[in-house]
């Protein structure tokens, strides 16, 4: 297996070649959504993000285990003004339930996911499933003598670690900045420095999600359950973890020096960050009145949008920026891609009917090389896409007569268009904007082209015919001096 | 909340009036799938039976915590023939990983769920993600002196606890008979007994799926999980337990067990299960070559099968059945169920259309009631849908003018045939058989009949553009004498 694939990599600030450790395998981790409230623009993004990589490295020939995890360990109280006598009197079915908020927002991440029409992970561990796992991490950290338990709960010992590490490899940071930057502990905190991270915390009477331990009735730190699931799964080294910016610091490093910690050996060859999503030029945020999530776009429903944006939309105007750039959310960026998306579709449909000559007049060898190229550095889908346009208009010239193409050069142009457009990108059809369309749009289209044939040829009878049938299906034609229009009542 | 509703316990052998412990809580729990192998009748008619009650619960005022687990701890192994060195030197990437045969299996009964438009139960426990709980329920059996550890594994000790309890007590089984009807054990059993079941197993090497406990590296037993996470999400007393009858001995029988050996009370009120499925009066199983999966009904690809039949057909076929009574799939009998279900629809559609007059000359009043009892009696679907078929005649009547009905009437009518075909039995119209048929269809039949209409006018020009634009949408036209055929690709 060859490949000229080139990938940033976070910790060593460069661009590298890619080279899985054992090949043809490749183990990728992302991390998966906290499941206590629907996704928004930002869950898309890094999900498509490593969803576009996944579909790339099986198409470069890989055999990729995907690895997603969904953080259900969560922090949810029982109403304190209940008092702990109530809560306990309380049947079980009456009180709340985490793993019904859980289950509940898991099944609308999976049906968000699905309609951007994202493959599934090979595996979608949840963190309160491998909470021994998470233990058994801990005890390892514990016995290397870089944690300490405190009341029931297990600390991780920053300072000690750096001793021997650098804590703050990932995100280039280094401790002296970091102490200084940080408040003194008011003499509350269990812990012995402000940078220190729980591994395992002691629960309090009101904390719901709890397990037993040889610490406390508790629940683990959440850095923890990334550095445990991933090992499990994909073993102590494996080739690419990624995650949104956001999760940098101190998410990242804290499961670096996790691993360190714990397995004395670093774990990820590749760390892979994906750029956050601002609206309007703002940063996304519950207080800020902008957090519009997925749902939100598709059924038109938020103040900030305009009309309905459907998931494909979403999805073509995300991967028209790379992915370690910025993006700005703004209604007209977003109906800017859509019409692209549109375009690019039809002439991706249009290949098909495409009828060859004998020779080319369209450099599809050059086409397919510069395509292959944007990919090949750093997953480049924004140059992918417009050398893809550039087809476009030879596409469209095609089918007007203005080009000629040769058999083998079609062959290859189908297959560029099917790979990136459909494998690669993910993009769909039957996802595509005006829904309700697609087929049968273009079968009503196809119907009133030859109305108008009909009508051309004084066959009026044949016309009238042919809208007495679509009214009888529903379908409400509505004749306009540019030819007709119509909808489905 | 009151009701009328008796339903058959399994535990009692007698139909009871339901009187749910937490009114208006509801906890149902109902075995779930076992995630190694795709879905067949089997799963199909357990799932169905209980997302009707869970309905139907929900539809009487309820509110249902429904948990249906997924069984997932499995006995995957490694290749014995590699030799434990090879499996240890290989990279974890290399290797077979339980938990991804588990999630696409997983994924693929969801998709089955999903297609056969059952509800999302409201928690969704995975056995894997539960070992911790099933731990602490094997320490309180041990602790009650009901179990034994042998060479790292713990079983339950069945003499032992029948000295107090009965067990048997589900099953209406004596245990001087089972004891006699049990292969004495051969010596190499670590078992005190036959009747003994395991609550946790040491694993041996090749044994891939293990964790950590006290007694050794393992796997817990399989009657556990259900104990285990019933009770953590529903309590150790809760409503209803539902499963297929193939698990009440031993699986629900241990259960007992175990809850009462583990918390010292009985956990269920009401046990209710559902009969199997045979298939043209054969028992299902693999090495029958009879082992139909719901994948392969939905495709029409199996030997026994004649065609196609969509997930709404099957899924009325069960309903068509009481859920305690033994059902057979036969071709015949699934297309007789299919062509009523299209009725059914068809007539519930048309209730939105009729017109009210002064008086009814049908009484609405009664058919309510009628349904309301059959429901109240033990689920009895088939019953009601015989009810229903009643009402549709009436319908039809109303629809061509040989009935009338009262304003108040049609209001009720309606949202008799709207709670019940589509609330409580989960029935869609979306979903209804011909499927990518529908407008499309229409439409394409439409075009082929302008089609043929060109070619009786001998305007082969438009009849062979016709074929060609139909083509280029991806449908292929086959011509025959009697007519033109037709796919959509």
């Amino acid at each position: 297996m060859t490949n000229n694939l080139y990938v940033y990599n976070t910790l060593t600030r460069e661009k590298e070649r890619f080279e899985p450790l054992n090949p043809p395998f490749v183990g990728l981790y992302a991390c998966g959504p906290t499941v206590y409230g629907d996704a928004h623009l930002g869950h898309a993004r890094q999900a498509i993000t490593f969803d576009v990589l996944y579909r790339y490295l099986r198409h470069l020939g890989y055999k990729v285990r995907y690895v997603r995890n969904i953080t259900d360990v969560g922090h949810l109280e029982n109403d304190a003004d209940e008092g702990e006598d109530k809560i306990l009197k309380k049947a079980r079915i009456e009180s709340l339930e985490p793993m019904e908020v859980v289950q509940h927002y898991m099944n609308r991440y999976h049906e968000n996911m699905q309609e951007l029409n994202l493959l599934q992970p090979s595996i979608e561990p949840r963190a309160s499933g491998h909470i021994i796992e998470q233990q058994e991490l801990i005890r390892k950290i514990l016995d290397a003598g870089y944690a300490y338990e405190v009341n029931g709960s297990v600390y991780f010992d920053v300072i000690r670690y750096n001793e021997t590490n650098h804590y703050g490899k990932l995100s280039g940071r280094k401790i002296e900045d970091l102490l200084s930057n940080t408040r003194t502990l008011d003499g509350q905190s269990e812990k012995r420095n402000a940078l220190d991270f729980a591994l395992w915390k002691k629960a309090d009477p009101a904390h719901i999600m709890r397990w037993s331990s040889p610490w406390s009735e508790g629940y683990p730190g959440w850095h923890l359950e990334c550095s445990a699931m991933s090992t499990k799964y994909l073993g102590m080294q494996f080739d690419i973890h990624g995650g949104g910016m956001d999760l940098l610091f101190p998410h990242h490093e804290c499961e670096i020096a996790q691993n360190m910690a714990g397995y004395g050996q670093p774990s990820v060859k590749y760390w892979m960050h994906n750029n956050m999503i601002t609206i309007n030029g703002q940063k996304m945020g519950r207080s800020l009145g902008n957090f519009i999530t997925l749902d939100q776009f598709f059924s038109g429903d938020h103040d900030l949008i305009d009309r309905i944006y459907p998931p494909m939309a979403i999805k073509f105007f995300i991967l028209q920026a790379h992915y370690r750039s910025p993006l700005d959310f703004s209604n007209d960026a977003l109906q800017g891609s859509e019409k692209g998306l549109l375009r690019l579709l039809k002439a991706t449909g249009e290949i098909d009917s495409l009828q060859p000559g004998p020779t080319s007049s369209i450099p599809v060898n050059d086409l397919i090389s510069s395509c292959d190229k944007a990919m090949e550095d750093d997953m480049n889908t924004p140059v992918l896409i417009a050398h893809l346009f550039d087809g476009v208009k030879w596409i469209n010239g095609l089918s007007e007569g203005r080009h000629t193409i040769s058999k083998e050069d079609l062959v290859k142009l189908k297959s560029l268009y099917h790979n990136y457009v459909y494998d690669v990108l993910g993009l769909t059809k039957s996802e595509a904007p005006d829904p309700g369309k697609g087929i049968t749009g273009d079968l009503v289209e196809m119907i009133l082209q030859l109305r108008s044939d009909a009508k051309v040829n004084r066959d009026f009878e044949t016309a009238d015919r042919i809208r007495d049938s679509l009214t009888s299906l529903g379908i409400t034609i509505k004749d306009k001096k540019e030819g007709a229009d119509w909808e489905i009542n």
